[in-house]
Order: structure tokens, then C-alpha cells, then sequence
């Protein structure tokens, strides 16, 4: 029995934010360091052109940016492959054969789908690649015969319709692929500095590798317990955007404390802030250091790192490839 | 300047018959012989999934079949690349790019879809993959930087969407690709015996490798002008199914004589059967014999044709995906 294989991706959006990290990245470094996997991660930058093929100026910078802040938090391509989707076209084949056995309607159900379309509607978005985006997601995971997806609680749903494609692929052409899995995942929430979900979109992000004084001003300008208004007040953490960034950066005994101190008014927001960028910034310090040292490396990290694994995962889904092609059975000959 | 690119392709149905052959593989021969062109002549395997995804296993003795009559026919390995589509993964690849670029709105105002989707109700047909038929189509002939496309004289319309689609491309990342042209090439019509359009699913067909017994027994079984219901009633060339054939294998001035004595009643259906027999079998002979010398040969050279069309497919195609990833700029590095 070789380890289960587990594979994720993220589109490129620049550098990693805390909601990035505590949804995704954070999760990729554990299963890669629990030595039970064989991890594939990977930036989505086909999936990327879904929405944003109008505009690619940017992709290449971000995905720089994601990759290095990955490095920095510890992902290590020596136990992960970390590579660039568009750099493996074997993902597109496989989604043109699921294409095939793709009915419009399963796609048109999917959820997501008609919400984005409204949302999005400026964009010119009711593309065929749009509406076929679970069809890519789906050869992704099974390009690497992937057993498990990080999943948070909520989005066990999204995998559905990968289930459903890889079964029918299976029906019709013989057991090629298993059905990959939901491997649950914690996913903290963390808000953005106004308490919106956090995003670039909403300019409201702390990176993993912001400099001391960006985090210093973001936190200061946080959002708290808005029924909050004088000092003298008692405050409650659960209706504060500030306590989960506590819970998970200060020791439990101090979390204890803030919590106390905060419905008691004992302690003002402000020093409350304080407090988290007492702790914060130690935490995030490494993986500033981590960067800047990726950075100053002779050569192209980034480069490299991704050249290295997109030979490997070129590798393991030629072969997978390959399989395909024997099942569907359309060459005379292998 | 180098010679323009010609493309064009034909879905594995097994042996070629006289339908095909006007129609499309005779024109690629001359093509090919004209010394013109740059030529590149596939077997559109992967189209045939967006219909006959549910059931593969003829396939793959279909291409064999219509490969090995191509090449009786004339089809030169050394003069045109000749490949087979799904072995060349580029296409899969520059679809996926298109299919981000594509507008369902697009897809669903092709003409041939709505008919198709009822006419073939009862196969489950309404998949993303058949939606996207004309994007695969526009990837087959832009991944060669294709010129031009050789259409009959009611096609070109065919063509229409492959144009927008390639000039989307080109609009939104670069003049990466020529906008094809409609070749217009000679299609004279032959029907089936049985004088509906001629089609393996109508069990009507000819084959250009058709034995002189099978020649002979499918001519005398033709439908003539049905308006002739007796030996001595004058008929008409012009509804008759069988003088389309004249036309094409007896020398003019014997075509002249059917002519005239079809329209005089100076002789019966019978006895122009037996003429245009005598004229048709030697016509076949040569590409009979070349067939069979084909099978004879040590080796395999369907395969040996196949494979090193395949490979010089993938070269000129993977030149084009460098192109066209370096456009779209997702990679931070070439």
C-alpha cells in the first residue's frame, strides 16, 4: 500500500493572507509534515482564467508572490510537490475526456454557478470554460489518482460533482480513478481588519510576511465589539474581530485573560491591540525571515522549485494519462 | 514566407466510402499533390467522444480501417502529416484556453447544435464536451497556425465561429494565430444506393477498397430515376442516383451517350448498371491492390504511419503552446 494521495490548489492572488493561511496553506504544511501523504499542491492559474482571462497582466507576479509566501510558511517541495497548473497540460486532456461524459445539467446545478454568474455578470463571464470549471476541478484530483481533498466543514458539497464525474468515467471505462475523499480540515476563521471575510478584493488583509509595522497599523485599525463604544463599557469577545486573532496567536493563558479583561472593561481596545501585536509580530517573524532569505538565494527560487515539480507532477499524470487513454480505447494501437 | 497550413479532419467510421471520399479525402490528396501546401490530415478520435462517448470499442479498428483506405487512396506520410487527433495532447490543451474565451451564447447559436441535440435525444448527448464541439474544432485548426480549411461550397459557415474565436484570441493576448480560411474545394454529391445521402449509419455506402463482387452486387441494387417504371419509358439523368456516378468514373463522351439514351429510352437501367460497372471496378482496382499490398507488409504501418505523424503533429502543436502560454502570461518564467 503506497500513502494516500491528497492534493489542493489555490488560485494566484499575490501574496498569502492570513485567510489564505489559517483556510488553506497552514493545513498543506501539516499533512505534508505528518508524513502520511503524498501531497500535491499546487497554483491554479487555469482556473484563474475562468474569471479573469480578460486581465493575465498580473497572474504571473502573483503566483510568484503566493509561491514564495508558501515556501515561507513551510511548505518544502523536497515533501511536497509544488507546481504550476497551467505547466501541466495533462490536467487539460483529462478534463476533456470528463468533458465528454459531463451532462450540461449536472454543471448548471451546481451551486455556485448561477451565483457567480449574477455576481459577476459585468465580467462576461457565461464562458464554456466558466460554466465547465468543476469538470477542471475534477481532472486536477484525479490526474494524481488523488484519495483525499482538504476540505473545510462547509464545503464537503463541492466535491459532489468530482465524485459524480470520476463514478461515470469509472462506468463507462473501467476503474481508473479512485473517488477522492473530503479530508477534513480545521479552517479558523479570520476576518478581514473590517470584519468582512478577509480579501484582497476588499483591501481588508494581513499577509503571513507583512513587514512589523503593517501588522502594527492593521491591527490597530481593526474593528471590535461595535456595541463597544466608551472604554468604560464591558466588551464581548464573540462579537469582536479582534478575540479570534487572540485564540490564535496568544497563549491560551493570555487568551484567558483578554477574554476576562474584556467583559470586565478591565482592559480598552487599545491595549488589547497592543497586546495582539506583542504576540503577533514574534510569530510572523520567521516567515519574514524565511522570505527575505528565498529572496536574497542566488538563482530563482521560485523558479526552480516550480520547474522541479512540475516535472514530477508531469510524471505522475502522464502515467495516469496514459491509463486513460488504454481505458477509452481510442488508438489502435498503445 | 513558408507554404499556407492546411488542416482538416475526419471521425473514425471505418472504411472509407465513396461519400467520404468526394467529399473530403480525395481533395486532400490533391491538396497534398499540389505541392502548395503545408498539409496536416487527422483522425478526429476525440471528436467522436462528443457523441459516441458511451460506447468505444469500435473505435479503434474504425481509424485503422480509414487510415489504411487514406493511404490507398493516396495519402503520402511523406507529403502530408497524417496523425491521430487524441495522440497530439495540444489540442486538449489549446481547447481549454479557447473554451475559457467562449461565450455559451456562442455555442448555443451554432446551427448544428439544437438539431443535433434532438435528433440524438435518446444518447444523452446535451454534455459540456458536446457543447464545446466547435472549440475543440477551432483548437484542431489553430494549434497547426492553420491558413486554411478545406470546406464544401455550403460550409463555410462552419468556419464562422472558429474565426471569432480565433480573433477573441488574438484580441485579448496577442496576434498569436491566422484567422482560417475556407478552402472552397470540388464536393460533387454522391448519394447510397438506396439515393438517400450516403452514411455507414444508413447501411447505403460504397467503399473506395469495395470488392469488384460487392461493386457489382451494391450498382445492379442502385435506385434510378424512379419516375421510369418501365424498360421503354424515356428516363431522366437529372433524378436518376445512378448518373452522378457516370459522371465520375466514365470518360466524357460515354456520359454524353448514357445521357442520351437514358433520356431516349435507347437503353434500360439494367444495361447502365452493367456500363458503369465496367467502368468503376478498374477505377477501384488500383487502390484495392494498394490496400492490400499495405496489409501484406511486415510490421504494422497504420501504426508506424500514425506514430510518426503523431510526432511531427506534436512538434509543430507544442511550438504553438509555447506561444500562446507566453500570451496568456500565467507562468512568472518561460
Amino acid at each position: 500500500m503506497t500513502d494516500p494521495v491528497v492534493l489542493s490548489g489555490l488560485r494566484p492572488t499575490g501574496r498569502v493572507h492570513l485567510g489564505n493561511y489559517f483556510g488553506a496553506v497552514k493545513n498543506w504544511v501539516d499533512l505534508q509534515n505528518s508524513g502520511k501523504y503524498r501531497c500535491f499542491f499546487f497554483v491554479a492559474d487555469l482556473h484563474a482564467l475562468t474569471t479573469d482571462y480578460a486581465d493575465t497582466e498580473a497572474l504571473a507576479a502573483y503566483t510568484r508572490d503566493a509561491v514564495l509566501d508558501w515556501l515561507a510558511v513551510g511548505l518544502d517541495p523536497e515533501k511536497a510537490t509544488v507546481f504550476l497548473q497551467s505547466r501541466v497540460p495533462q490536467h487539460a486532456e483529462l478534463a476533456l475526456y470528463f468533458s465528454m461524459i459531463t451532462p450540461l445539467g449536472w454543471l448548471e446545478r451546481v451551486p455556485t454557478y448561477k451565483d457567480q454568474i449574477e455576481a459577476l455578470r459585468s465580467r462576461d463571464l457565461a464562458t464554456h470554460g466558466f460554466l465547465g470549471y468543476p469538470v477542471l476541478m475534477t481532472a486536477d484530483i484525479a490526474i494524481y489518482r488523488a484519495n483525499l481533498v482538504p476540505v473545510g466543514e462547509d464545503q464537503a458539497s463541492h466535491l459532489e460533482i468530482c465524485r459524480e464525474i470520476v463514478r461515470r468515467f469509472n462506468s463507462l471505462y473501467g476503474p481508473v480513478f479512485p473517488e477522492p475523499k473530503a479530508l477534513y480540515t480545521p479552517t479558523p476563521k479570520v476576518n478581514g481588519v473590517d470584519a468582512r471575510k478577509m480579501s484582497k478584493s476588499y483591501d481588508n488583509t494581513i499577509g503571513v510576511s507583512e513587514s512589523p509595522e503593517g501588522v502594527r497599523e492593521k491591527v490597530m485599525a481593526m474593528v471590535t465589539d461595535p456595541a463597544r463604544v466608551r472604554r468604560q463599557d464591558p466588551g464581548n469577545p464573540d462579537h469582536c474581530n479582534l478575540f479570534p486573532f487572540h485564540v490564535l496567536y496568544s497563549p491560551p493563558d493570555e487568551v484567558a485573560v483578554v477574554d476576562r479583561e474584556c467583559r470586565t472593561a478591565a482592559r480598552g481596545c487599545v491595549d488589547c491591540k497592543k497586546h495582539l501585536i506583542s504576540n503577533m509580530n514574534p510569530a510572523l517573524e520567521p516567515i519574514r525571515q524565511k522570505r527575505a532569505a528565498l529572496l536574497s538565494r542566488r538563482g530563482d527560487v521560485v523558479r526552480d522549485v516550480l520547474h522541479a515539480g512540475d516535472g514530477r507532477a508531469r510524471a505522475v499524470a502522464e502515467e495516469t494519462m496514459e491509463r486513460v487513454r488504454e481505458a477509452v480505447r481510442l488508438s489502435p494501437e498503445p
